[in-house]
């Protein structure tokens, strides 16, 4: 975020879906120039271009105009069959976002430089995000890759770290239980509280202070609640609660039994005279 | 939290855990005076009252001073047993602070007037808490009882509800999920970073990004992650990448199967012709 020692690169980003229609605009604040939108879907590719002056919309993939970064950020399981069909110019620098992809996907395709820029952020369509506090994680085949990354990682976030493939892969695999199941379970309560009429804001200061304690603590060791305790009859009073609902019933069990499988672990440990 | 409104009450604490710790001190700042704290352990009782100006420590639970309001701040599985070894003056108001527990638990002591004060928090050691923002929720079997609990609540709180035993229940059910499992997921991430040497400050972004989202909009209407889009690839990677962790595996797959099944129930209403 240093303008004086940013380089605007030109960019060609692949995909049209919620990290490319907050990525586009990024990377236009941060100097960069995307001169072309390419999706399998003329209107998406659209929508994303008509943000960004001077970019083109495409769903050609076999015409891309040349440029300094070709970013790829569809869907995982769509990236191998984009890398398949699109032809990039010889040597091209080629990333893709995803958090459980190894780098060596771009094995099959010796004529393009291969990297990865994984912005470890959730992203939803209309909400602002502070781009300078996304973590982005970085890596590439060779180092004049790396170098590159690193740069136009910088001229986004404040944070950008050399991540490799199996660091990231546990990184996306935590991000899955601290985000996307974590929102889960909010969910679960939000319903729990919109069944019985009950206001939905009475939750709202105890999700903040949880949060804010498993921010600052180790979050195991500020665990509370009848599983933790261990307090039979009111997990008993819970799961009858729960008989309308049985498949969150059932997670109720799951996430108790591991809740007291964890106690009991560090119990161990602070036994164990090793 | 209106001075000249709030008329001092005495007030009997029985109890010394993390709740009667953060409540003690929150009533004498609301101008009411705690009289005597009464605990199993000596130690317990004498720790909280000696922060409390005026207060005596006792672990007889047989000689309770006279007071406006005796509360029953214990573990859950605890209250009964409270409540049938202390002896309180005839028509005595004497609450407990359970979510779960029913107010018909006072049944069994005609003599006293039953009430609830469940404040929807969650409360450690050391960590300070506002007040003020902390919902509580009353409910009294008796006219006068409800209104002296209103009083007092608003003495404390700002957010102070009528709120019945079946409710309570259901709110106490949906704050484990949004504060008691949410935590422990948060755990199991901060773990697997643990394990694998990587700054635990990386997912800090995702998570506040993650709760200001859920707390805007109906979580399950934002739900991200491979789970959500089907990402069979990803699963397997994610359940591969958590061999080690076996009961974190199971974990990942029940979560992930509700997240799934979740989705599919809401696109069948929307299908649904009714």
């Amino acid at each position: 975020m240093s303008p004086e020692l940013s380089i605007s690169r030109t960019v060609v980003l692949l995909g049209a879906g919620r990290l490319a229609q907050h990525l586009g605009p990024a990377l236009q604040e941060a100097g960069h120039r995307v001169v072309q939108v390419w999706s399998r879907s003329a209107a998406s590719a659209a929508a994303v271009a008509v943000q960004l002056p001077g970019a083109t919309a495409t769903t050609n993939a076999t015409t891309l105009p040349a440029a300094d970064l070709y970013i790829v950020a569809v869907p995982d399981a769509a990236v191998r069959d984009v890398l398949a069909a699109a032809r990039f110019p010889d040597g091209a620098l080629v990333v893709h976002t995803a958090g459980a992809l190894p780098l060596s996907v771009f094995e099959e395709w010796p004529s393009i430089r291969g990297g990865v820029l994984y912005p470890l952020q959730t992203f939803s369509p209309g909400r602002h995000l502070d781009w300078p506090t996304v973590p982005l994680c970085v890596e590439a085949a060779d180092a004049a890759g790396e170098a590159e990354l690193l740069a136009v990682g910088h001229s986004l976030s404040h944070d950008v770290r050399l991540v490799n493939t199996r660091q990231r892969l546990r990184l996306h695999v935590a991000a899955v239980f601290a985000c996307n199941f974590t929102n889960h379970l909010l969910g679960i309560s939000h319903a729990l509280l919109t069944d019985e009429n009950l206001p939905l804001d009475l939750l709202t200061p105890l999700v903040r202070e949880t949060i804010d304690k498993a921010l600052a603590h180790p979050p195991f060791t500020v665990q509370t609640g009848p599983a933790a305790r261990h307090d039979r009859p009111t997990l008993a009073r819970h799961e009858a609660a729960l008989v309308a609902y049985p498949g969150w019933q059932k997670l109720y069990k799951v996430l108790s039994e591991s809740i007291q499988q964890q106690a009991a672990g560090a119990a161990q440990n602070n036994l164990d005279p090793l």
